[in-house]
């Protein structure tokens, strides 16, 4: 292949060519998502790089993949044949944060935990907090509305957005949003981006509301003979108008497969755990009474509340630790489902069918509180009929998910390995609404092309 | 004129054509806002009304103005020569009160206070309060993105809406966004149609998130010599990290104004007030406490804590008659701009050099917590000079709010009255970004054409 025309518009180092490193830039941490064989990769470090590129691909007609950290769970990143690859996480500055205002200002290469540390030194907290969130990049979050365990008291992503700079598919920089606390001259252009995958346009920054700190959290954890227990003893606390900082749901095989990389001290004979955390100071050990007493009565078998806040430091160390375990036992297909909290239980006893009916090991965590669940299916990769098994079994997850009111992507995106899903979830307006919206800010195509929607 | 073919289309008595009927229902309660004369008033009923009166709009190029109860401050909802005034406040039923997923689903002719009345009898809570609550529609609300007192603390409409039925331009039904708390399928369609002021959709059906009921709140008032020591103490407060569940500002023209109508029992010798709530329950006098600290700091001449709720019930009925007590006093002209927390102080200064650079009576009250102020000029209509006047000193207003860094619009919109504006606050890939997407939806521009922008 020749020498790419895109290399020589931009400063030197900036835009690579060589097969080896392309090849460590092509994929995201999706299974079951092709990624084509990428022409070149952009590291950009300034917007003007991104404008240079964004214009030499808009005349040249050469599809853009934007990409953070690629360590998002849908293949959204992947590269695409004869396409540029345009990371974005050596723009990774913390251009401000202003305490009396109480928002950020930051590159979309900032790593989500450092700019959550960041802030923290000011008195200052950004809750989104995405499973991946040492590694993850602002931007990223942002591209997919990424989720996390704050979300049942806090929000997502998208509620920490108040403005961005955006580059459009012909190079132009647009700006969105502002920084006061409100406004509404125009449209919201800034929702229009976020959680769009990297199909609108390319965020090069980001303006973040932050939260006062909060007191460091209490933690209690609650012990069920079965999925289903926890699930109701969710809907239970919340519909009776508990708010916790965090309600997460770990199943039995979830829990084996952390214990054997942390002593929990569980006890042997639980079927699934719940943990609540009250971050609300002098009221927490009431708040969590109150989650107790809500646990008790849909047949807790033990609720323990951490006497101190370093417990449970270790215990949400522990739920952090899923991801890694469940790795450990093979590869994981992670589904991200969403349902209304009372049919959370309906939901956990259809994955534990599913996962009997195709023979596979499933693992079960999730944000409960949001009734978004994590059914991860775990195979052996090398096996083909294995392999199989586990993308039916992901498959008919999303199908109970919808079948259950709810959504096929809670906070992953959509990307490549959802795309077909999409199609069940939206109706045909709501596609043609989508391909319009797209057409209108990307007439060539170029950006992120055949991701989200076909 | 001749009979308009649409009446035929439509059940007997949805659509009328009397003059003296359409006459009633061609303002908004803007001023400055030219009205056209309408040719047709659809009162719909039904999604099928409303899809029968696009499909009709639409094949013959008439434009359409959705309109709720006309209770909007920029004339967005305001009549065109020649179109349909179509009018959602008969389709005012709440379909839907869900305690445990704490969600309802409502018509768009429901009035904000009705919903806020039946959600609370079911110990819930719908927190956007805009001033005009007692007579503005949710769907109203949702297509201004309005706000109110409670977004200090709570957010603003949008920050609660879930889901829409949407009839597009050419009679499509839309369906956006989900029931459950998080998702992330495909674009925030939802979004796009909240505070685009009628000119995408036609909103028929509203999925809203609600919270728990709070406690009932604890208030108190602080008393500044000068407004801008009152603006100080909001930033300095805010800044600390509290957050009271109500943070409003009033100017002493505005407590004059107020109390003309009810006795607050206020000094003689004010400059401005400051009024605080909490609803944290038996947190509130602490956090009460901190406020009289950061009032006391900034230079607060006293500051009274209401020692019951029901005294803190009587001041916020007082805050909440400020529309009206000016109205008493004049024709009025309502800014809304919302400028950073910091600014606030140089924000009320300027407005009292604008006041008396042109001579006319301001009043300022506002959201200060969220630096969303109302300086509101007062004047006498029938003199045409204190007209031309009140309207120079109104838009010198935005571009002050702009100068300091802030928006044309905090909640009310842009409609007709601050279109000239938008395009000082946008810039030029903003606006070509806007008629994409509007041309994208509604490529004939039969929606609300004109509005928001040119």
């Amino acid at each position: 292949m020749s020498r790419p025309a895109l290399l020589d518009l931009l400063p030197d180092g900036v835009a690579v060519a060589d097969p080896d490193v392309l090849a460590a830039y092509r994929n995201d941490h999706a299974q079951f998502c092709p990624s084509g064989t990428p022409a070149v990769l952009v590291r950009a470090r300034s917007v003007d790089d991104v404008v240079t590129t964004l214009r030499w691909a808009h005349a040249n007609r050469v599809p853009v993949v934007p990409q953070g950290a690629r360590t998002g769970l849908s293949g959204a990143a992947n590269a695409i044949d004869g396409g540029v690859l345009l990371c974005l996480e050596k723009m990774d500055r913390v251009l401000e944060v202003d305490t009396e205002e109480q928002l950020a200002v930051v590159q979309p290469g900032v790593v989500n935990a450092r700019l959550a540390a960041t802030v923290a030194e000011h008195g200052l907290y950004y809750p989104p907090d995405p499973g991946s969130r040492d590694i993850s990049t602002i931007g990223g979050n942002v591209a997919t509305n990424a989720g996390g365990m704050c979300c049942v008291k806090y929000g997502v992503t998208a509620d920490f957005v108040r403005g961005l700079q955006v580059v459009l598919a012909d190079g132009r920089v647009l700006r969105t949003g502002r920084r006061t606390a409100k406004g509404v001259a125009g449209y919201d252009l800034t929702r229009l981006f976020v959680g769009s995958e990297g199909t609108l346009g390319v965020i090069t920054e980001i303006t973040l509301a932050l939260r006062p700190a909060t007191q460091r959290p209490l933690t209690a954890v609650a012990f069920f003979a079965t999925p289903a227990d926890a699930c109701r003893a969710v809907a239970h606390h919340l519909g009776a108008g508990h708010r916790p900082s965090v309600l997460e749901f770990m199943d039995r095989p979830t829990v084996d497969a952390v214990s054997a990389m942390a002593d929990l001290g569980f006890p042997d004979d639980l079927g699934a755990v719940l943990i609540a955390q009250s971050d609300v100071g002098a009221g927490a050990p009431e708040e969590l009474r109150a989650f107790e007493l809500s646990a008790r009565a849909c047949g807790a078998t033990d609720v323990v509340v951490a006497d101190d806040p370093a417990e449970g430091e270790l215990l949400m160390r522990a739920r952090r630790l899923v991801g890694h375990a469940q790795e450990r036992l093979g590869a994981t297909l992670v589904d991200d489902v969403c349902v209304p909290r009372r049919r959370l239980a309906e939901l956990v006893e259809g994955v534990a069918r599913i996962a009997e009916a195709h023979g596979v090991l499933m693992s079960c965590a999730g944000h409960a509180g949001d009734g978004n669940m994590h059914p991860t299916v775990i195979f052996d990769k090398s096996d083909p009929a294995q392999a199989a098994a586990a993308e039916r079994a992901f498959e008919e997850i999303m199908r109970l998910g919808l079948d259950l009111g709810g959504t096929i992507t809670g906070e992953h995106g959509v990307g490549v390995l959802k795309r077909e899903w999409l199609a069940r979830e939206l109706d045909e307006t709501a596609l043609w609404t989508h391909h319009q919206l797209k057409n209108s800010l990307d007439p060539r195509g170029i950006l992120n092309p055949g991701r989200v929607f076909g």
